[in-house]
């Protein structure tokens, strides 16, 4: 059935039976103007939002839609994590040409759906468009105590720097799907493709890293690891220095660097984007704490190089203790 | 300048310079992950999201840009105003192609700015994206003590309903806008084209009714009245009489008809959309402290009808009492 017969009404009634909450905060979900939800006192609310267009963010071809919906929520509920919140609710306006089909809208809302209770986060409202492209916008609410929310700026010198999974891994999957098409999902290096099109919100580490008082400073790795460090030591007025030899690497991108194909993998590694792994700064004692965190999450967290003076910039140092140029890494966004 | 050779980063830099945000409330608005901004513990915290989407919801050569950005914030702070709430925090996506000028955006978060100061609404977040089309999604926050919301479903037997405004000028408008252009803006009815361009959220209206505890439900319509009536009875579990003859006329559309032209009155006011009026139901008894109101802000409001028995269901009656066919006013939603 295509959604040109379907009318908007039946939509958000099919949407609403679906996402029925039953919580003791929402009051209204979706069925009203707006959404109503009680709110704790003093607590900080967390407010982020995303939009992915297709053929800007993402190729229909390529993507499952079921997979479309997972991401479309992940990429905001990363964001909540990278402060230290947890998700509380989320908003979702979907928008999509009348040809598409009925199974689509279902597949998206399923993988929606499934993010959502994986990470604990209730829909309290939305709404559809027609759109000549598909377009998913999601807003999230968290919430948590104000005096552990992590910003962007506290990053402090002699900090270190680290990183929670393998970056660099969504390029790699991008990068396949991108020669290979979607074949490429059940390909020799499916992990790095459904790291692409399933990337999985921190939002343990995140929290965790929160509440322990671990971190710094933290952001989640959407343009890739140096374009969001630069971000953190923007805010934090600081530099950084990161170890090109201390970058965790997977196995799958080990198996991709010895067929020795291009791009390389540091190129990957250092600035291939939309990871949603943490990046988060903590000063050299904790070290045995975020260690035993890694353990606890089976969650690979690694440092990879150092907060410096704000002079010093963002430098790369390879393996012989010379900088790399950032430039030759292809790591094209810096002017 | 066009938008291609701006840069995401640049972009957002500027936009959290123009709408920087000072408020006890506020801790981090534009420039984390997500926004922090402080709860009152106990209240009601209203969340709506809409999206605009070129071609679907407005033709960008009939749009001015400081328009297009006033009234995507605007029918969001309608939801808000249709709650009996007050607006708090927004944020807002933007999509658009990289053919774009600057001057666009800049008229775009103009408007935006302009409506939000006189609503008292803050930026909190936001983010841009390249879009084959345009596409402004806004969401926005409200806040209220739990025991004020007025939600759709309240509406009770023999309450009077209630619009505010003078709807189907915003429909009216759209015709002409579509008949003559741009230039209809200029035209005799230059003041429909701009209800349509440029509606105006009911903010103080709404909130008065909410805190004077005057209306039992509440919608703002931007579907059409009867659509969005039709919504207020489904959920309240009530049947509505409207009379023709009640329904508030403008000057302008009363020239309109004086013309003589299809579509005819009836079928504006009744199932034109876009309004952004209040529509919502009280007892008889609340009749007098609604004439106070209207004279207090100002604003025209009018009873158009009763809510009376579910199995009565929607009925529109004319002039002589008898009733009139719903489909004859051109109402094509209904099945």
């Amino acid at each position: 059935m295509f959604l040109k017969e379907f009318g908007e009404e039946r939509i958000i009634r099919e949407l609403a039976e679906k996402f029925k909450v039953r919580h003791p905060r929402v009051l209204k979900a979706i069925g009203d103007d707006a959404s109503v939800t009680v709110q704790k006192g003093g607590q900080a609310l967390l407010a982020t939002t995303d939009i992915l267009i297709e053929d800007t963010h993402f190729r229909a071809r390529l993507t499952p839609p079921c997979l479309l919906g997972r991401k479309s929520l992940s990429i905001s509920l990363s964001d909540i994590a990278a402060m230290g919140g947890s998700a509380l609710f989320f908003l979702v306006s979907i928008g999509f040409p009348g040809s598409v089909k009925k199974d689509f809208l279902d597949s998206l809302y399923k993988g929606i759906s499934g993010r959502a209770k994986e990470c604990g986060a209730l829909l309290i409202g939305g709404n559809t468009a027609r759109s000549g492209k598909i377009t998913v916008s999601t807003t999230v609410l968290g919430e948590m105590p104000v005096d552990e929310v992590v910003y962007r700026s506290g990053a402090g010198k002699n900090d270190l720097v680290w990183v929670t999974g393998t970056p660099g891994e969504s390029a790699l999957g991008l990068t396949l799907l991108k020669k290979h098409g979607a074949g490429a999902i059940r390909g020799p290096f499916k992990k790095a493709v459904m790291r692409h099109l399933d990337p999985t919100p921190r939002m343990k580490a995140g929290r965790a890293l929160a509440v322990k008082r671990l971190a710094t400073s933290m952001i989640d790795i959407s343009d890739g690891v140096l374009l969001d460090l630069k971000r953190v030591i923007e805010a934090s007025g600081a530099g950084a220095v990161v170890e090109l030899d201390s970058l965790p690497v997977s196995t799958e991108m080990r198996d991709y660097i010895k067929l020795g194909k291009r791009p390389f993998a540091a190129d990957l590694i250092l600035s291939g984007g939309e990871d949603y792994e943490l990046l988060f700064t903590a000063p050299e004692k904790n070290t045995p704490r975020i260690s035993a965190l890694s353990k606890e999450l089976k969650l690979r967290i690694t440092p990879i190089g150092r907060i410096v003076d704000k002079k010093k910039g963002l430098k790369v140092i390879g393996p012989d203790g010379t900088e790399i140029k950032i430039k030759s890494l292809g790591f094209e966004h810096f002017k």
